[in-house]
């Protein structure tokens, strides 16, 4: 069994975005070598997302409403967490979104369906952040 | 380290439906013949959803009206996506059920508690969709 | 490739609560012995979750709150679900908190950012129940 980590930094110039990474994941997978096996992909922080969906800008607009309707930011005094900080929402809405995918790898790429790309989902940027790149397989 | 990779193909005839395909995925465990390790169930598609929970009808017809709730399909016009399509609530439906399981092998059987069954949760039915099952182990 | 297992049991005293069991699940991968791969950690019943969030007081007020608001517990008559029972709000809190996480396992321990800490979230608690933990690696 051969396993491969890296760690991948980004950091979002806005409070909220999302981050097509899919590019520099598939690199990693290739910097392994491995071309059979599952390769995670996590946020390793807890305001942030890794999840999978279609690169459609208009999709990404309906996510941004969708997330505030379900979790708002705003007034930042109703939420408890919020002593000292503004980002209870960025826990929840991250948690609606997910914390990490798990991608099949078969014969050396991802084994995606047709639009399947994978984003970096930031709900309290403006600072650097990382994602967890690991793989395992052979 | 052995891997199995097979691909399930689904046509639902209703927009909606939850389709217990636990049968199905055991089916590939078998045919892998690995007996310690991980299997990956997931969506293909990114407007629809593989998740585990009850196999009861009542429960269903309560997510079907709670997903409603929280991501509505009507009117199509209040999501940007919809410019086209009408599936924008499909991708966000398919984002609170989750894309994917990760399932542990012990013993050659799914490790699942009492009432664990794996769910196809389709969000934009009425054509062929596909299921990804991935197992590695020994 | 090595694999282990364990069963976690847990009996919650209140229906709803948040347990810090990143202490018991790291004891876990220290009698596996495994080094580098991948550790699988679900709730084996269906109306609890297991994910990971921060360990912050206030943070797990506003979950509870907030899930309240997306999946009331009560009336328990507005689930068809419960018709002899009266957990379907814990199915639906479970959907939006996940069933499992899978943490990356490097240099043997966990590949964790600065905050993660994985918890047990208990939604129909006043009984004993089970996360299962599942290691493979080397």
């Amino acid at each position: 069994m051969k396993s491969y980590r890296k760690e991948l930094w980004f950091s979002v110039p806005q409070r909220r975005q999302m981050v097509n990474i899919t590019g520099q994941v598939r690199e990693c997978l290739r910097e392994s070598g491995i071309r059979e096996g599952l390769c995670l992909v996590n946020a390793m922080h807890i305001t942030a997302s890794v999840f999978i969906n279609d690169d459609e800008g208009g999709l990404h607009q309906d996510m941004e409403v969708w997330l505030e309707k379900l979790a708002p930011e705003k007034p930042h005094s109703q939420y408890r967490h919020n002593n000292g900080e503004d980002n209870a929402d960025a826990h929840l809405k991250r948690t609606i979104m997910g914390r990490e995918v798990v991608v099949a790898i078969t014969d050396g790429d991802f084994d995606f369906g047709p639009w399947e790309q994978i984003f970096y989902g930031e709900f309290d940027g403006r600072r650097k952040k990382r994602v967890l790149v690991k793989i395992i397989g052979e």
